[in-house]
């Protein structure tokens, strides 16, 4: 799993900040998933080279304010357009999505050049496909909104090459045998349970994104002991008049929530701008100190960041 | 009058060129008119540093193909952001953006900050206020499209200072007397007919976009001596079935037209990405070879291009 943040802004793009989208790469599947989509993203994604609108399957809206949202029409049109972009995608998200969207076709005489399947997520499990879990909680915000947690299917143990070859097994199909679980019979009679020579099972990874949202006690647990919180920050806990009046997160709130699930990172995103070009003594600087006198493991996201999530040994 | 080319590519932004869009100044009356809004357009405007989103106060869209139009949206709502883009403003385009704008608005929470106004383009005149006539012509596209020329009405003549001072008359109220055309008596007695002084009226500039077009029949007549001809060349005539296929015009096409018209010159703009990248032998100076050999004052235009249309000597 691989994110790479596409806009980092809040509300209006400026000039070192686009409005919201983050991609999740999933190398192992040759895809991603998109989440939010403001407009601009698909020009995010041409100076992004590792990724391709092709290869996009999934989209997943947290909420459908216009900077989170008017980006999909374009980026729909010009999957159209790149070669191979003819698979089907699928988008998930409030209420009122698929009729916007084709309210949008008819105006500008657009058709979907593949399949589009809508669904509205409610919370819960929005999809499952034995790999990956994607689950919504409510969140806070002005309108009908939705944090999704991303998890990985438990992973097999580790299967313990070194035992094998201490047992004399020759390397081969018994390997795979032995691995799955099995219970071989080796030519010289002795008989080996698969289970002694693999691990316990590792627990598959787990990204959360909040979308926009204020202090949303469903969003801990949503989060609960995952590998990266992509957790709102637009204002500092110095402006948390402002946050609390459009039902934003301070930076304080963030690695709150972060501390309380227990996640292993936290990437704040979503920024105001008017922490931006040093005009004010409050900047992102004082929005990480906040986060990291709470959360220490606290990075500020960027546009085009990219960013691994490995997964942990236990 | 001065234009800004915000976005010069076709259907889909490339890493060179975004979608359509064209700001049109108007410095003597601090304001601007922007034709066509592609996504991205706000984008644009923030690397523009001479405009500002609150001096935009109309829109007019040549037709609502995605391209042209979904840049809207964001552009109003970051309007409503920005500093003073409390003014009214007028959207003239084809039947539908009215409903399409509200239908966004709904689904995405947003409320126009400003007054807006939305007017149904039809051929003829679109809007005048004395300063300049909008008039559009119907162009031949895959959907309703219109082609618009901007008018500045005629300019009074030009007073002959060196005259007036010839005939020894002192600079002062009486001057602006005399350019008004009014007949003034001095103080010797001498009567003095303003309109000896004043050289001919001067008509007003012209400036035409052509929108997305095939060959229009109709397109000559409204560019009839207009200063500068916008012109689409999505093509190369070597491309024309492809043009024809799209009902896109060629660059041969689009200075036929300016010839036709007897414009005094020509800008060239919504580019295919093929045409980019130097992997095909056909580039976009082939292009401006094309219509150089039917109409020479022609240019290619790029993203962030400023064009002055100065008034012209007679």
């Amino acid at each position: 799993m691989e994110i790479t943040f596409l806009g980092t802004g809040s509300g209006a793009p400026s000039r070192a900040r686009n409005v919201s989208a983050t991609a999740l790469h999933l190398p192992q599947r040759g895809e991603w998933w998109l989440i939010d989509c403001g407009e601009g993203t698909q020009h995010q994604i041409l100076r992004a080279s590792h990724i391709r609108l092709s290869q996009l399957t999934r989209i997943f809206l947290t909420h459908l304010h216009g900077d989170h949202l008017f980006g999909l029409p374009g980026l729909l049109a010009s999957r159209a357009l790149a070669q191979g972009g003819v698979g089907p995608i699928t988008i998930y998200g409030p209420d009122g999505v698929e009729a916007w969207l084709k309210a949008t076709l008819r105006v500008s005489g657009m058709r979907f050049g593949f399949p589009v399947t809508f669904v509205t997520v409610k919370p819960g499990e929005v999809c499952t496909d034995g790999e990956f879990t994607v689950t919504a909680a409510p969140v806070r915000h002005r309108i009908e909104a939705y944090a999704f947690a991303v998890r990985e299917a438990e992973q097999a143990g580790r299967f313990d090459v070194a035992a094998a070859a201490a047992l004399g097994i020759p390397p081969g199909p018994l390997y795979g045998q032995l691995k799955a679980g099995k219970t071989v019979t080796l030519d010289d009679g002795r008989v080996i349970e698969g289970s002694a020579l693999v691990g316990p099972t590792r627990p598959g990874r787990c990204v959360v994104f909040s979308g926009d949202t204020g202090p949303a006690p469903e969003l801990a647990p949503l989060a609960k002991g995952a590998d990266l919180l992509i957790h709102e920050a637009t204002y500092s806990e110095l402006d948390r008049g402002l946050a609390d009046r459009a039902a934003h997160a301070t930076a304080t709130v963030a690695a709150e929530v972060a501390r309380e699930a227990g996640v292993h990172s936290l990437l704040l995103t979503h920024f105001s701008a008017r922490y931006e070009g040093g005009e004010s003594e409050v900047n992102l600087e004082t929005l990480l100190s906040e986060a990291r006198a709470i959360f220490p493991e606290t990075r500020l996201a960027y546009d085009q960041l990219r960013v691994s999530v490995p997964r942990r040994e236990q």
